[in-house]
């Protein structure tokens, strides 16, 4: 084979990548459409995904309907993702427990798993890995797989995370700042380990599961115990300049403000989150504050009586509300979205995405005149963010071995074979 | 010669295109320095290199140290842009004048010329854009230069201006909403004509000319009449996911804040903007509100009075700090820049970025414990606006015609050539 120049190769590795992400992204596809979904010839399609057959990563299925139906000319060969190219892991780490989800390389689960995570002062980073890699060692054995068949895992962590470097700056999950949590997770995995911000991997998961399949660019906010924003522009998470933007939690909407449990104050998530709406609750209830409660009771309890017709209950909300239509309002000036998808678990208090925020959000909006950005909300719980990071590490995997190198060739006996690198060279 | 496939002709197109833009941005420079900053390979740099010589974009010159210093071996070839390759047009709208500024193809300034725009209730977008087009006239004139002449123009314009489809859902210029200006302005010439929210191209001369020269990622923030931003990320102009994003001025700070001459409440722009600053000068210099006076008069009148030490100007001045400090510390939160660059005129009031502010800014933003975006001050006029527009146009130039097409070969001829194209496509 003549040796490509320089520019060829990685227009090859681009095509490569181009295609493998359109046969995920259209489910089962026959190659005329892969051609005409990603703009390269026929002739590529062809030869690159010959290579991804023989290597194990993609496999060919007749067409349903041309089985079903019959007879209408011969039956078509479509392409899709071989499952059991990989398996894949994926892990949310909370403030209270770890969510594992183990999946196979189309992105299904497989397994989902959840630990809790021993809160106290003597949680460090270090022990947080050591708890992750405990977990996911034990949804391994419950699946009755071995360590070393996970090909990559994908870690979303709350705070201000650098997916580049791997230092989490500021986390809610454990007091060291500054840390390279990355290198202490890669310490005790086999296999590559990617790290991002949790809103990140929700953005990931939506692009590639939920309401972001096929989008280019879309915005993702959740809301948690924190408020989160994942940015999607070109198809790619918007990470920022430097690594830790589209921080939108704790971006100021009131000068000198609600005190926020970052330390600041006037902070969007000290008037939406759960515990900002929390601390509020007791006086709203009228309730005995020498009982212990847990702020997601509390919070329960306010949600009942707002629904029930206590004015004070409903006024909190419809604050929330106000507020996180502000803050909306903002990003569409910002970002100029078409699409903004709320996703979480914290969505089944629908105030926060009512008629009224929404049509607010409309009105503190610059008054374009055209079309407002559509709204969906994506009720999910913890799984979706397990399921993104198994995506962000899916996506790691291909950005890593997909270059028709050594990599690919050592993954294309499938599960049984060795993990692709000892650590992430992220 | 072989026809290539699609791909190949698209990726010496990009090539093209990063080959002329090293060689702008390196100012004069050696074929091998332009393949070390591109990462082109060599061979393809000579290539390209000599068809850009001799269609009359690029020329030859000696390097001037070898020429200098002597005997230190053989005198290098250098390559630059060649001035008289086109004459360029920019013009900034702004509600009272036109600003116009005709460039060579290297950005340099050939002649700077202002005309009054007559306000009045009369004023349409036709108008303007009329307006626009006699004042270019003149200023060709003034030059001894006919209107074909003019390879192409870019024209700023405040409010929201959808740079892809030319359409302007509202400016401060005139009446008008949702109108197709890019149409009304192609009309009258005879050369491309590149429209852009003026905050964009100020953000493209900042990268051009500016601070901004050789960063890949920056934000520019103006201040003038309104609150405008900039965002580059990738060394491209980021307008949004549907064309008129990065909205800055009129995000909320406050919740039924200020009023804002855009008749919502709490915009940023409705506290620190000098018409802002002005309506609460009366109050601060205890005039006589009988007086007629500009409100650039009261605002020079509020400076002077502030740094004089009265209480009350000053106290203006350091709320409109206060309440900047908070949206720049929003910004800083969302897209994490390294350098944020301030530019324009209404940077003589350095109140707006007192070490106070950018004090205040920092303790607004999330703490990530790294260092702090690099701050910066252009005060520069009118002239910054009108010359981002020449470099505009030359960019939508490069964009449509170097491609090695027919239109660069009608171009080859240098300034005498006629126009490129009766209208742009935007």
């Amino acid at each position: 084979m003549v040796t490509q120049p320089t520019q060829v190769q990685g227009l090859r590795t681009r095509n490569r990548r181009a295609i493998l992400a359109a046969i995920r992204n259209l489910g089962q596809t026959a190659r005329v459409d892969i051609a005409r979904d990603t703009g390269i010839s026929a002739a590529t399609v062809t030869s690159i995904t010959a290579d991804l057959v023989e290597e194990g990563l993609v496999e060919e299925t007749m067409d349903p309907a041309a089985a079903r139906g019959g007879g209408r000319g011969r039956p078509r060969v479509l392409l899709r993702i071989r499952p059991d190219a990989f398996l894949i892991g994926g892990a949310k780490i909370s403030t209270d427990h770890i969510t594992i989800m183990l999946t196979d390389y189309a992105g299904a689960e497989v397994l989902h798993h959840v630990c809790p995570l021993p809160i106290g002062p003597g949680l460090t980073a270090e022990k947080v890995a050591g708890h992750l890699e405990t977990a996911t060692a034990s949804a391994l054995e419950r699946l009755g797989r071995k360590p070393e068949e996970l090909a990559s895992i994908g870690v979303g962590l709350p705070g201000f995370v650098d997916a580049s470097t791997g230092i989490v700056h500021w986390s809610a999950c454990f007091p060291d700042r500054g840390i390279n949590f990355h290198k202490l997770l890669a310490r005790g995995f086999g296999c590559p380990v990617y790290l991002d911000n949790d809103a990140n991997v929700v953005a990931l998961a939506e692009k590639w599961f939920g309401f972001g399949r096929g989008v280019d660019d879309f915005l993702v906010v959740t809301i948690e115990h924190g408020v989160g924003l994942g940015v999607v522009i070109g198809g790619q998470i918007f990470r920022g300049a430097r690594g830790i933007g589209t921080e939108f939690g704790h971006t100021k909407v009131e000068f000198d403000g609600a005190l926020c449990r970052c330390g600041q104050r006037g902070c969007l998530e000290a008037y939406v989150a759960d515990y900002a709406l929390a601390r509020e609750a007791a006086f709203a209830l009228d309730r005995d504050l020498a009982l212990p409660v847990t702020p997601q009771e509390e919070l329960d309890a306010l949600f009942a009586a707002a629904k029930a017709g206590d004015e004070v209950a409903d006024s909190i909300f419809r604050r929330a509300g106000r507020i996180f239509a502000m803050g909306l309002a903002n990003l569409a000036n910002i970002f100029d979205p078409g699409l903004i998808i709320f996703s979480g678990e914290q969505m089944r208090f629908d105030y926060l995405y009512s008629p009224e925020v929404l049509d607010q959000m409309r009105r503190l909006s610059v008054a374009s005149g055209r079309t407002p950005p559509k709204m969906r909300v994506h009720k999910w719980g913890d799984r979706i963010w397990a399921r993104g990071a198994a995506a962000l590490a899916m996506e790691g995997l291909n950005e890593q071995a997909h270059d028709g190198g050594p990599a690919v060739a050592a993954g294309a006996a499938g599960p049984e074979r060795a993990a692709v690198e000892d650590q992430a060279s992220l």
